[in-house]
Formats: C-alpha cells, sequence, structure tokens
C-alpha cells in the first residue's frame, strides 16, 4: 500500500494492480482486462488499480478472508456466476480449501435461500471440475 | 409431520423429505439431488430432509399455495431461471393451471417490473413447450 | 374487465380501479393515493388505473391467489416493508387467514433466506397486533 | 398522450403503444410482443399499450433520458442481460453515443459494484458489436 | 482528470474529488464523509477520491446525465432510500427539474415494479419538501 | 453434530441449536426467538434448530469464517440492517476485531458499490458506538 505522500501516476497505479491481480487470480484476471480492452479500457483499469491495486492491497485483511466475504456478496447478489467462477479460482489460488468453499455456499442457503445456494455450489462444480478437485462421488 | 416426541435420525428425515419432493416434482427433485452429489452431497441433503421434508410438508398451507407463492418469490430474486423451470413444472403437478401460471406472472410485472416478469414468462413458455401446453398462438 | 370494443376515458379507468382497490385495501390504498396527490398524482393515477384496474382485475386469478403471490414478492424483494403492511391487510381482506400468511412467510426462508423471511413476519406481527388478530403468545 | 377526456378502446392504445416502441426499438420490440404470443399475449399487450403507450410517451422526460434511467436500472437489477440488449440497442437509436453508454455502465460500478457493471458493459460489447459500434482496440 | 503522466499523492486525489463532490453535493457529500471518520475513513476516502474525483468526474457524461442514471439504480436496488435522498438532492443541484426526477420515478415503476418507485418518490417528497419545491396539492 | 444414526427428536435439536446460538450472538440470538413467539414460533424454532444447530454448528468452518461469508451477505442482499446488528455483534464475539470488520465492508464496496457498502458501515458504527469500540475520531 503506498505512503500518502507517495505521489503515484495513473500508470504506476495500474501496474501495482496488476500484480496484484495476477497473483489472486492467475491469467484470470488479465482475461478480464482484456475481454474489456475494446468496449471500457477504463473499466479494465478500475477493476485493476482501483479494486486490485487499492483495495484489495490493504494489509487489514488477508485474501482468503477477502474472498469469504467475497464468495458470500457474489451468491447473494445472484446474476454473478461469471464473477463466481473467477472467485472460485481465486479462493482457491489463496488458500481455500474445495471443503470450504463447499461448507461457506452451503452456509449462504440459510441468508440467500436454496436458490442462490444451488446457483453458486453449481459454479463450484465447474471450477472444481476444471481443477480435477471434485471430492468422490458417493457421500 | 412429526410430532414433537417422534425420534428421528438423519436418515428418516431424509426419506420423508424425498417422498414428499417426489410427490412434487416427480423426477425433477431426484435430478437436483444427483447434480449435488459429486459437489455438495450436504446440500442436496438439505434440500430434501429440510425444505421439502420439514417445511413443505407443513399442513398449514397446501401445496398449490406454495407454489404461488414460490413463484412469485423466484420471479421476484431474477436470475433464478433453474429453479423457476423446476418449480414452473411442480405448479403444474400440484394443480395449477397453466392460465393461473401465466396470469400469476402478469401480475407480478406489477410489484417486480417488466424484466422480471417477462424472464419468468419465458421460463414458462419453455416448461410449457416441452409438456404440449402452450395455448394457440392467437389470443 | 373492459371488453376490446368498449372505448373507456381516463377517468373510467380511473374510477374503476379505486372500486377494484377499495374492495381489496379499504382505506389504505386511498391513503397511498392521497399520499401521491402532492408529488406524484400520475403515479397515483397507474397504481389505481393500472396495477388495480387493469391488472388485478383480470378474473383468472382470484384475489386470494393473486395475494400469495404478491407476498412472495414482496418478502424476495426487500426493503417493501411499507408495501407488505399494505398486502398483509389486503391478503387478510380477501381471505387469506393470519395461519396461512404466517406460513407462507415460514416458506419464504426456504427460498429468500432468514433474514428476508423475518423482516417480513416482523410486519405481519405489527399488522396483526394492530388487527387483535396475534395467536397466543404459546405455541 | 391522451387528453383526460378522450375515450380510447384496448385496442386504440395497443396501437398506439406499438407506434412508440417501434419508434424506439425497431425490430426488437415487434419481436418481443411476437415471443410472447403463444405464452402471455396479455404481458405482450401490457409492454406496448402500458409500458410504451402510457408511461414511456408522456412529454416531460426525452427518450434519450428515460434510456440513461434504464441503463442503471437493468445494470442494478441484475439478471436482466436479454432486457439490457435491447434497451443498449433502444438507447443507440434515440441519440445517446456509445462512449455516453459505456461512461454511464463504467458510473455504475461506483453504485452497483465491479460485477453488475462488467456484465452490461459485456452486453454493450455484443450490441456495439452486432452494430459495426466498437471503439478501437487500443485505449 | 487527472493526465496519464500526471503523479499525484493520496491526498491530492482526496482533494480534487472533494472539489467535485461539493460542487454536485454541497454540505450533504461533507456530511457522509464526517459520518464515516469514527468508523471507516478509507470508506470515506474512496467515497471521495475515488468515485467522485475519479468516476463522477469524468468529462464523457454530464452531471445530469450520470445522475439521472444513479437515481434508476438507487430505485432498483432497493433499500437506498438515505442514498436517494443525497441524489434526489444532487440531481437538483445539477439541473434536473423537480418535474423530471418525478417522471424519471415514475418510469421506473415500468422495470423495477410498483413498490420501489413508490418508496422512490417519497424519499423525493420528503427533498423537494426540504426545498419548497412541492407541486400544488391537487393535480 | 450428530451422527447419522442418532436418532432426535424436535426437542433434541432446538435445544442443540439453542447452545449454538447462545455462544455465538449471546442474548440476542434468544430475543429473536422471543420476539417470533407470538407471531410464528415454527420459525423461531427453525432458526435455532436448523440455522444454528445444524448448517452453522457444522465443523467445516469455523465461526469467524461464517461470519465473514455472513457479513457479505447481508451487506449485498440490502434491506437485512437488523440481522447485520445481529451479525456484526456476533463477529465480534468470535474473534473478528473491529478493523476487520469495517475492511470487509470497506472491500464490499467493489463488489456491492457504494450504497449497501455505506449502509453496513453505519450499522457497524452503531453496534461499536454501543460496544465502546470506536476507534478515535480522527484517522
Amino acid at each position: 500500500m503506498s505512503t500518502t505522500s507517495e505521489a503515484k501516476t495513473r500508470q504506476d497505479r495500474f501496474d501495482h494492480g496488476l500484480e496484484i491481480l495476477t497473483r489472486i487470480d492467475g491469467e484470470a484476471g488479465q482475461k478480464v482486462v482484456d475481454s474489456l480492452a475494446e468496449i471500457s479500457p477504463e473499466l479494465g483499469h478500475q477493476v485493476v488499480a482501483w479494486a486490485f491495486g487499492e483495495i484489495y492491497d490493504r494489509p487489514h485483511l488477508p485474501p482468503r478472508d477477502r474472498q469469504l466475504v467475497t464468495l458470500g456478496m457474489l451468491t447473494a447478489l445472484g446474476g454473478c456466476e461469471p464473477q463466481l467462477e473467477v472467485h472460485i479460482n481465486a479462493a482457491l489460488n489463496v488458500g481455500l480449501t474445495p471443503e470450504e468453499i463447499v461448507e461457506a455456499l452451503l452456509h449462504s442457503a440459510v441468508y440467500c435461500g436454496m436458490p442462490k445456494a444451488l446457483n453458486a455450489t453449481f459454479v463450484a462444480k465447474k471450477v472444481f471440475g476444471e481443477r480435477d478437485l471434485l471430492p468422490a462421488k458417493t457421500q
């Protein structure tokens, strides 16, 4: 995190954010930025420079905890399956286990209801399948 | 519904819920449970044992009325098209007519706005088409 | 419901809607219209002439069923406590029993989660209290 | 807009609405009505006769301004990608520039969060691509 | 808006944002920042430096247009009455007339449904009352 | 957590849940149950026996992590200020620090937008004030 007195250019801030984003999301982060290049490069800039460079990077909450909050939010918002996919991958990247992610989504049923918990859980199934992380088929 | 003093195992509760779920949803219910087996068998258990076995089964509101409430909720939540598909089928199974379902979704336009009413109505179109229930093409 | 060929003025349509609204909501409907008079008389007109005069009045779903759908939607939307208050009163007016309303809101916990079910249930508690309909304090 | 004393039939109101809808949405409006013909012709009628014929047609806010409000609402609601597609087209039809639309969606990130802003922006990318309006690939 | 190569400190960015915020919201903006001082000064910083200093300030959409989008979003989100109050005031400050604001909220009924349109309209009634802008009491 | 073969009565399950709920929420949990006694004792039972006794109690995610997910969900849902108040208290009870809670709500601005982040942060301000936990007034 920059000190209050440090002056940074727009490019400095982007570069710093991209470093965080890549550490968390791997290639998925860069893909979002690339997919915005033609339509809204400024939104791509803000996702990187602000969301990751300024907020995510703050030391007061470690990445694992941020991903727990984020899984809760994306499940509750609804209709954010593409972002859930990115963030379930991110959750795995920063150290949440598949069991913890599945449990967080089960927990969400209490607060968001079964339909949103199901939608989120099916995204987890897709991500875990792609990463060869699906638990055994029997309970 | 169990009496207060009756002791039940986890398996008892699941078996009871599956009976209700199958009566309401037919094969669609079992399919949801199966699709969760690899990723979150506990969520599958809770949908069956709790949502259907404990709540849906209560005698104070008949299934037809529960489905009217559920259609309203799923339309309002948004982004729950897969669940709407299950529950429009369920609504037909428990005695709501196609005309009543379409009217409930028209009614939803007043409270949820046109976009969500349209989304839900297009799910009904899909379900009715699959069950050969579409009204004649002219009004 | 008007026939397709019948010509109606804006005033005809308002008068018709107000008749429906008064039948369902009693004085609460007129109060909403009055409270809009200074700020948005057109919104008041549309609530009466369109929502009640055109949609609610359609014969394909009886008022009791419409209120079940409406309770589901308002619970799911969240932040609609003032409208829930009007519509829990309306639900009682068109023949839903207190037990059925409470059960519909319990049912909503499955689909909307506990927080929204709780918020709606506390509105029912307020309405039932005002109408002296609260069940005995012990189960 | 009709005067208060003018009597109109249901058909008059539909015809008037279709004129507005066609002016704003071109063929996309008619396509929505057609897609509803089999399942809910009344919902199609109300979209045309009420939403466009009565509300959209009012002189107090020009179409360009209505589309700005609508883009904000559809982005915030979430799960309304099909309607966003219609209304981003409509926004272009009534004079909003691609740059203004992209900026409105960037602005939405502040109030709705990044996920919903991203979802809406990707719909704009699809629409602009179809209309050959994508800005150059480099910033 | 800063040029890409210009280096700015955190304080520079805050100062710039506060200038925009004060121009748009008058004292209401400063009040939000003050109310956050004890609990989350960083959120106050980001509202000012990012939301207003970076996004709102961009030249591609004038303040009047941004407020139209914002009214739509806040109405659609629901439960944002405190923010609606700030932004209906802001809308008046940047040149939207009371009639245009009321019309935008009427327009929202089509997309968000009557309950959210009513909630937002009652906030406008409060703000207009405080600014002595309520239209005459009879239609 | 009960073993699969263990038979439990409805009362057993309530008693177990109340133990968990009291450990997490202290008196606030019992107050919610009491406030439901007159209107929906079954909803009170389910909050205790199901939400806390079955879901919250599972060992796969510790209480601190569950509260992070819950803060994210309640912020995203909107209109759940009463539940946020209970759960910010609960978060403190299970070991989240005031700084971590404030940071989680700041993080939510990225995904839910500023208005919902502000609403949640003001609930935290109320709770922290009551528990004498507000940080110093200057940054």
